[in-house]
């Protein structure tokens, strides 16, 4: 323990992308008010994160809780040195995100047929060529714009069952030969366990090398930060997670519980892991979150605990 | 996934030593009846557990709810093939767990002084003479019974703060040397993270070898399972759990959090490595677990969530 744990840190060694804002609000029913996003941004940003998904373009129809996206957008622009993220289902969402001025787009691909059905109403394969679209759109308009594609179901499915790590490999190589940046991989419906999260990461880096992107883990039959200890043992230095443990996916029958970014950030600082984040003020600002979502449970059991004594340990 | 997975298992590759009716039970103020101790440890041994810590011998003036610990003993002893453990904190409790007929007895010897005083009121020096008469006792007396000790706040505690490395380290040699068959590391207040497990089990393996014991993990911070994965990847091979997660350290405030079994079976049966245990069974047993104490409050995510599609996987 001690100086073995806590280096001084230079700049973080893994990277926190809070999706709270975009998979959080968009699984629960109350709509947050604008001001009251912008806050919560705001908070998470004040805590250190530096990669906030901060909403969907996706139409208000569907999704009422995004609305407001592109005032979002407009508003965490404004905080320097902030990556700005914004999921998009397809080519219209991603014109309206670069429009908007965000750093990165990410796009969800389910490597399972059911669920990519039933999420978006199409293949994977319709989706690849989605994806093509998107990157030749951003070629031609907005290049400076990042792409990532998170391959939902990657772990396994609650509708199809199994998912064959060939499919999910296979996937990647089609992604990121269509020229995304980033390709993560995503326990939608929390069926990972540490042993596949290592080996498939290991095979889809073994085939797109640095174009490898997030582990986005769940924590629903508990596993979530063990899993993201495995990813992080096989070179994963980029991981999603939302404050608070808000969200998860409505389209995948008990998949619930994303990892609560204040534990991921306790174990990694615990570590000795760089992450830049202050997990104390990441804990406070749960308040703004529950002023923003009166009512709504949060999640976490860093907040609920406690910080050990003498945290953060002297270097 | 698939075969890689789940080979066709031959014995168990690790074991899970059941706590919850001795750590569960003795920190919950309800007392369960003698038979509903029996029916549930009859529930958890059908479920596939060969190792059960079925209480305490200690005065009942200071825990009521191990008062019968002899009878439960005589019990679990007619179940076949079961290491049958009880926790004694004294030559007087392990004379009487020894009369008794237990397989094991297990003594938590705390590396943190201010811990030690407030758990059984003697410092770690004078526990450790204690434990130095009972490995007298059982040589003179009992010697087919084996004797564990569990280093209580090996990884920090909640009183004194940080606790050094190189004490447990040096308890745990001093520990083996007095003839202790197995020394664990218990993480009594929660304060552990995964990269300080694997330093101190390789520590302590390095100085003691064969006699490195179980791992005995709170979830206190949520790191329970990481910290668990982290042990196994280090070459532990026992792990201490309490069923539907109850119980803690009623002396280290802020302390709670056993790890869950049905969850920590869940993840090493995900990951193939064999435990013996059914967690669905496991799963079930809460019933009558709850049948005992009804009201109380279970924990862990398998039984919420429910267990995978097509689990358990075929081979």
């Amino acid at each position: 323990m001690g100086a073995a744990d806590h280096q001084l840190p230079t700049r973080p060694v893994v990277g926190i992308s809070e999706v709270g804002p975009r998979d959080g609000l968009q699984s629960v029913s109350a709509i947050m008010p604008t001001a009251a996003k912008c806050a919560w941004i705001d908070a998470l940003y004040a805590a250190g994160l530096r990669e906030i998904e901060v909403g969907s373009f996706v139409p208000a129809r569907l999704l009422p809780q995004m609305a407001d996206v592109a005032a979002v957008v407009s508003h965490a622009l404004r905080l320097s040195d902030l990556t700005v993220v914004a999921l998009v289902p397809n080519l219209r969402g991603a014109q309206a995100a670069m429009a908007a001025g965000v750093h990165r787009i990410t796009l969800p691909v389910s490597a399972s047929h059911a669920h990519s059905l039933a999420n978006v109403n199409k293949t994977p394969q319709q989706m690849l060529t989605e994806v093509q679209q998107v990157v030749a759109w951003r070629q031609a308009h907005a290049p400076q714009v990042r792409i990532e594609v998170g391959i939902s179901t990657a772990f396994g499915c609650s509708l199809q069952g199994a998912v064959l790590a060939d499919d999910v490999v296979r996937l990647a190589a089609a992604l990121a030969a269509a020229g995304v940046d980033e390709v993560g991989l995503s326990d939608t419906t929390g069926m990972a366990n540490p042993a596949q999260v290592k080996r498939l990461f290991a095979r889809v880096r073994n085939e797109i090398g640095q174009r490898t992107g997030a582990a986005h883990l769940h924590n629903t039959r508990g596993l979530g930060l063990a899993n993201c200890l495995a990813a992080f043992e096989e070179g994963v230095r980029t991981f999603d997670s939302s404050h608070a443990g808000l969200g998860g996916c409505p389209f995948a029958p008990g998949a619930s519980g994303n990892v609560v970014t204040e534990d991921l950030v306790y174990m990694f600082e615990a570590m000795g892991v760089h992450t830049g984040v202050d997990v104390q003020r990441l804990v406070q600002a749960r308040e703004v979150l529950s002023q923003g979502l009166p009512g709504e449970p949060l999640y976490g059991m860093v907040a609920s605990a406690g910080l050990p004594r003498d945290w953060p340990l002297s270097p």
